[in-house]
């Protein structure tokens, strides 16, 4: 991965609807906005705020949970990628 | 459960219509946001401001209503869930 | 009662029309937004800020103005209550 | 007066037409947000900001001039009152 | 002048066009807010932040260029002025 | 130069296309916003922040590009001007 | 390079196609804001922040990541620039 995100945003990796099922979660939400899974690829310094670093809350290799609308996309060396900001990310999947 | 939501989100769990006549809450509000009455299945560590984590005032399993239009709905295993801010609670159901 | 509402937030049943009257208070404002007078039940333990917790100005028991569009109005045991945040309030009648 | 007004919120009463040509003051601003003179009848304890309560700069008997359209109209055993924030308040009137 | 402004609130006096040519200033800005000249006539006291009363940088007999739309006009003894906040005002002409 | 920019505003004269074109600057954007080369005149004091007067960061003599749309034109003496605040200012040319 | 960026500003070189190509990234996002990819060829000396000046984390010569609608452009020398905030930079690529 040749991607450094910047301050307290995330690279992250959609995974495959097959994966999503293996995890046992479905995400559902027609009229709220749909959140979609993924892995975290790389991770940002944090945020600095009055003057200290703040720490990251996700790791790399993460699974989250983060809103479909959420973030940029890109494509490197064929792969998909989306960075957004840590804020965007709802939950951790175990 | 296994799904760990960051900062200060809540999981919760929507608590069926039996359940919510059993406890003597019916739920009004046409011309306003209509609350919804649910279970905490899952706390966030806390929001960090100015560099210290903030407790949070929910716990699992505390019954509490929350605006039907806040927050995300998931799927999991079967189940459906919602994850939503705590500030998006309104009150704790005893 | 059984609500305990969250962090600045206040539990209130709406006053009939006549003891509104009796306390000598009508309340007007069709071009403004119209108060409603109603009794505080239920005091959230105050919201934190900076990591301290801010005491409530209103108590159970206080009469109090508030305006009528805010909030979320549920209903316990057969009877209607507004949970609203306390910064709603517009005063405490005496 | 039975209005215990809020943090940093006023009871005030409109001047009448007469009174407001006594003091010389005649209110203009047809493109503008029109003021209003009125007598402070009521002072909440103030705002309470980073835990420190900020003193009121207004007191009852104040004469003020306001923004006609600020706040929220009341009546009072027969009297019209309107609460509003200090903030709205433009002027001491001496 | 009998009017005493709030917190960071200025009365100012606009200037007549004649008085403007003799400063030599010309205020244009057609398809942008046009500013006006006018005198600071009274000065409120400073607004308060965080506790402590902030020193106002405009004095009575200023002669100051602000924007035409900020503020609010009265009339007093047959004059008339305007009210706006300290943060209206673009400079001070000398 | 007569007037004195209150807080963190500047005043600055615009260039003219021919000295825009020796500083081998042309400036473009048709679907941003475009900026536009400018010569500091006058700086205010800065802004007082948490009871602390900011350093400004650009002096009289800086030459500066600024976007177009920012700021109220002025013309003193014959001459046009722009008050604008410095954070509108996006860079020094040197 | 004559431009120097104010504040957290950041001076970047919109990388061409056949560059992006080489490093393997290819850019995607229709229904999103969609990134670009450039050179940083000045960097500001970092916004003050109560007081303090924070330390910017891209610096001359990093590869960046940018939203396409994020900043001005303007041309020096026959050259076009962008001149945007650092925090529309989304991530150093390397």
């Amino acid at each position: 991965m040749n991607i450094k995100p910047l301050a307290d945003r995330v690279v992250i990796k959609k995974l495959e609807a097959e994966e999503t099922t293996k995890s046992g979660i479905v995400l559902t939400g027609s009229a709220k906005e749909r959140p979609q899974e993924a892995e975290v690829v790389a991770v940002g310094p944090g945020a600095i705020i009055d003057g200290k670093r703040c720490d990251m809350e996700v790791k790399v290799g993460d699974k989250v949970l983060y809103s479909k609308y959420a973030g940029t996309d890109v494509k490197v060396n064929g792969e998909e990628y989306t960075i957004l900001k840590q804020e965007d990310i709802l939950a951790i999947v175990e």
